[in-house]
């Protein structure tokens, strides 16, 4: 299952990326599939549409990797350079491929347009290269090799980039390195500790120190975190079996941190949970100015649950929460209020945050239940935090757990 | 005052940006940068905490380029190995900075702290190095010569970088190109045109036409498009004639769609208008979901102003402004609504936004200022759209500009 360690290179062409004009997300992205892959990238470079740059990069990188990702230069127009260099860097000449040609023309005749004459240039490969598919492009990608290393093409369109290089690359270079099985990626997402915690929180776990099968890494947004498992096995069914007792343990150590799992979010499990519960919602901010009703009300269905944002430049803690209830009739009421330290922006400015949720069962009792917290960080960092802080409480009210439980970035 | 050309290269180090854990934002602001004072980057490189690529990445570099500006390696643990990797490039030792080491005590001594034991590590430096000063951080910068090429290492902490790019980096690179004088970056950001059309609305201006003195470019983010003028010039008085007269053309070609100047924003511009005539402001909003209240309430001073805001699921158009108003007793009132297609979202998903606008002239009149626009893009393009074109409405109504003009991404 495990193969021979594979030396994979990253080499990104265009103008726009050199210049800086556009942030080489594309980079970042296949790298980071990679790592989930258990392929790791030893070296990046980025060109620009410049002949003599592309072809010192190939050469460079056919010396030093076992297989090189190129990425952009497929277009239709003159600077998109990749199949030119790399038929050259091979001492090949173009050829055209007459599949791609007839598919990129259907493509067009599907929706009813004639296929523009530059598009041809799209469907010149260098003699003798693997195609590779494109199912929603124009732009095919292709193999080949130069020097000791497999060149790998792909499009700079970076939906059409992810795609291939779920569905072509990455196979590919796991038969390269003689790596067979599947592989699965499990995500955590939490609020409230940081990455060496988390760490330290994970040490030791069981079947986690298997080398290279099981793979634990860790991506901190602020304010949350992602604790990832990457795995491996020879099938699915055996990578359930391997995972499923990992899977608890970190979910039990990592407590009512953990806010989502995998593709949901904390606020589409505040919104499950209110619309399984027959719930409406109501919200109230100051500071964080519709931040929270802007990650809640968007989601599809939302308007079912959604009853009223209302954000106001003063309010006070005073039975905010069960006025905006009264007011808004909708079942709970979540207000996220924020006083804010005096003075310009810096690093330790602060905010004091005074979370109140109220529904039915805190207007018979004792009143909204309520959490207060100090943030600091600087102003986009106080809101940020504020309102992941209020919907974090709203979620644990919602379950049943303790909304009070301290948090990292808490100053006391 | 123009000199040679210089073939500057950059080069990022560390496994963070290596493996795509951290998306490299430090590369394309430099590169930006250097492009804005007429320096272009000719390769990009990216290697990780590992000494044999740091030491063939800065050889081949050293071949290639005139000067390289390495990012990152230059922290306290064992992992960064800017310095040493550099010593070993230049066949010299690292010895110790007594000043560095003076400067990082004193630093820790201000905050009543002592400084660690292995802070030590970041005042070696490369025998005969040039110190390049850090003012707010504990990493100095250093320049060695290895090849043909200079280096100029700089940290991999953005904030730091930043700074040190701009007061020590790029001077030294002028000044190795022989580029004396002063520039300036002058940046019109507008709504509603796109790169193609912004390039056509501006062809031929004259004094565009000088080459290599103002250099003409855009930056789309959408909503917005960012239109810079890059200017050079020996003296500011120079730089001032010489750009009044392109600045005023661009601003009277892009016309009424320029929302805000260099570090202004359509929100501030709004906010600016808004308190200069001593008004208040309620927003009521659908499917943006309090986006537009959360650019404009969070300005500093901006709650003397905004009165408040209201998120609802339904809101119908009839008469909306005005009750708005007339609720909250503000005088303006601002009414985004949105009705979306049906079905999942996909890239030609789109919506029909409603914008209102309501003040004590248009209660006394004809009713509300509407504007009725057709937006595709997927649902989230659509609501960045959509608050941006309200804002921009407001803003247009409160400078007595038209706000029906028709947009580039508007579908009739």
């Amino acid at each position: 299952m495990k193969g021979k360690r594979v030396r994979v290179e990253i080499l990104c062409t265009g103008d726009e990326i050199l210049t800086g004009k556009t942030v080489n997300t594309n980079y970042s992205h296949i790298a980071r599939k990679l790592g989930e892959v258990g392929l790791d990238v030893a070296w990046g470079t980025t060109v620009g549409d410049d002949r003599a740059s592309l072809l010192t990069a190939f050469r460079q990188a056919g010396e030093r990797a076992d297989a090189v990702i190129v990425n952009g230069g497929l277009g239709p127009t003159v600077d998109d350079l990749s199949q030119e260099v790399a038929a050259e860097a091979c001492g090949v000449t173009l050829v055209l491929s007459d599949y791609w040609m007839q598919r990129m023309t259907e493509s067009y005749a599907r929706r009813g347009r004639v296929m523009p004459a530059n598009n041809r240039k799209q469907a010149m490969l260098p003699e003798g290269a693997e195609f590779i598919d494109n199912p929603i492009g124009t732009a095919c990608g292709f193999a080949v090799t130069i020097g000791k290393a497999r060149f790998l093409f792909t499009p700079g369109v970076p939906r059409e980039m992810r795609r291939m290089l779920d569905e072509q690359v990455i196979p590919r270079l796991l038969k390269l390195g003689g790596i067979t099985g599947v592989t699965r990626l499990k995500r955590f997402h939490s609020f409230g500790i940081g990455e060496s915690r988390a760490d330290e929180m994970l040490a030791g776990i069981p079947g986690l120190a298997i080398d290279g099968e099981i793979k634990l890494g860790f991506q901190a947004h602020f304010p949350e975190l992602e604790t990832k498992l990457a795995a491996r096995g020879a099938t699915e069914a055996e990578l359930d079996a391997k995972l499923a007792a990992i899977e608890a343990e970190v979910r039990r150590r990592l407590g009512n941190f953990v806010v989502a799992e995998d593709e949901s979010s904390l606020e589409r499990m505040v919104f499950e949970r209110l619309k399984a519960g027959g719930h409406t919602l109501a919200i109230g901010e100051t500071f964080t100015s519709g931040a929270i009703a802007n990650r809640l009300a968007p989601l599809l269905g939302a308007d079912t649950v959604f009853r009223r944002g209302v954000i106001a430049a003063e309010m006070t803690a005073d039975g905010a929460a069960d006025t905006l209830r009264a007011e808004s009739g909708a079942s709970h009421a979540l207000v996220v209020l924020m006083q804010l330290d005096d003075g310009p922006d810096r690093p330790d400015f602060g905010a004091t945050i005074t979370v109140q949720i109220a529904d039915e069962n805190t207007a018979k009792g004792g009143g909204p239940v309520q959490r207060v917290a100090r943030l600091v960080g600087g102003r986009d960092w106080v809101r940020t935090g504020a309102a992941e802080l209020g919907l974090d409480c709203l979620r644990r009210h919602l379950m049943g757990l303790p909304v009070d439980e301290r948090i990292d970035f808490e100053r006391r």
